[in-house]
């Protein structure tokens, strides 16, 4: 067919992605053509504003590299990751709720032993022990499972945006006893600007929209036989809670971090002076 | 708002749009969030899904440089760069159709006088000559109209993808005389396949779809006054015109490349032995 209406060719294009042999590629991909294709025809995108939006794209994926994910980050400002999260978590009724990954991620992160802490420069801060047990949501015990966690410094960046700071510093797994207990050290996470220096950045000041996230500590936590969960907890008097740029608090993720100035606490936790501290169970959905 | 359904979420995230300054891109951005947030419901797409998408598109930017746009590839094979042209070309009646410009367009090529060839490189190709005329609407010749021609070699390859063509090879453009003719020098095009060995390699094998485009000649004519056209030439004996991987075919533009033997001819136009001829008139459409 070569002289098409604008139906006519969408349908044209479903119809040749209509031998895709795996039918679940099938349907995302004629599904997504459809939307994009409405989308052209709903604002009759301009040559000119596509060729932006090809640029834009092209610069996204280019200022990507190990360190760093732009594309990652742009779809979390669109709301795509927090909405992918929401209609594919399967998170079951009294476990804990899963919220997005960030660009922030890097695997194979170093083995913590208990109690370790993931902070790995020198300085003062007050240490923030969490500590809890990864459980089913019948209340029992998991076995063999792992937390993993990764947060900004004090000064608000990971430690992959930051040379000033050790590889893998704020980053980290631990692996939980048989009795599902674990004890993470860190520091109490700060709010902070996501990256502003490259496409993204555009996309905000162009919308006026603020950069920050609200304070909190990522934790992916899994065991076999369990859904793997990645959430966040985010630290309840931060003043981004309401307007986190990328959509990602939800209240059942809230904590209070309390200040412990009990020489007793300190010693049982095996740290000096007051601390920061957050008890937080893990529960975990099972498989099938 | 914490605690959101599906489509508060998407409501959360247009409303946190809403003070974009520019009209244009608010109404262009709150559309594809609106489209992609629809998208994702529709599928229930997965994080995996999500996640292979955000990596098909990180590498889609990555492979792209100055010799290279695999973004436009992309958006060609899906549907997107035929129906934003169909949407936006704003060709009046009689005036020559609009179509895709491709990944292979490059800015600032070289200027060939009248009857000079584009064909760089040694060899015994048949020339192709394309003359006629750039015209107005009501068959007015235009001034100062000016036409840039780009097309495959022989062997199916643009000079930017193969480094055994000279620089620009068949790349080019040319002034029109104020009467409007032209005479273009060059071979006839061929059929060939886009690239392959990126993601939208990847994309049409997991689709099984061939990766032919039906030969043809690139043209952008403009002139002062009227509105810049971006089209092809088709050639009418070819296999793929109706398969054609980027949907980027119109009747209108498909043309019959007729062999000439007269030596008369060949002298008139300044060619030795037979020839190609197109006699082919670019009609534009004035602006406002």
């Amino acid at each position: 067919m070569r002289n098409m209406t604008e139906a006519q060719l969408t349908e044209v294009v479903l119809e040749r992605y209509s031998n895709t042999p795996d039918a679940r590629l099938r349907t995302v991909l004629q599904s997504l053509i459809r939307h994009l294709h409405a989308f052209v025809r709903d604002v009759r995108l301009t040559e000119s504003e596509w060729i932006a939006g090809i640029e834009f794209l092209t610069r996204t994926g280019q200022i990507s590299d190990n360190k760093r994910q732009e594309m990652i980050l742009l779809s979390d400002n669109l709301g795509i990751s927090a909405l992918v999260n929401m209609v594919s978590a399967g998170v079951a009724e009294g476990a804990t709720e899963s919220t997005v990954i960030g660009p922030f991620y890097v695997p194979d992160s170093p083995e913590r032993q208990w109690g370790e802490s993931v902070l790995l420069r020198d300085g003062e801060d007050i240490p923030l022990l969490i500590h809890g047990r990864v459980l089913d949501c019948d209340g029992k015990p998991v076995p063999e499972a792992m937390i993993e966690i990764w947060q900004t410094d004090s000064n608000g960046m990971y430690d992959i945006q930051d040379r000033s700071q050790p590889e893998d510093n704020l980053r980290g797994w631990y692996r939980a006893k048989p009795d599902g207990a674990f004890l993470l050290k860190t520091i109490r996470p700060t709010s902070y600007p996501i990256p502003t220096d490259g496409p993204v950045g555009v996309l905000l000041r162009a919308t006026e929209r603020h950069p920050y996230r609200p304070a909190h500590v990522h934790a992916i936590v899994s065991a076999p036989g369990f859904r793997k969960l990645t959430t966040h907890l985010f630290d309840a008097e931060d003043t981004y809670l309401d307007s986190d740029v990328v959509f990602a608090v939800k209240s059942s993720l809230i904590r209070e971090f309390k200040r412990n100035d009990s020489p007793e606490a300190a010693e049982k936790f095996g740290v000096h002076g007051p601390f920061w501290e957050l008890a937080n169970d893990f529960v975990l959905t099972r498989i099938g």
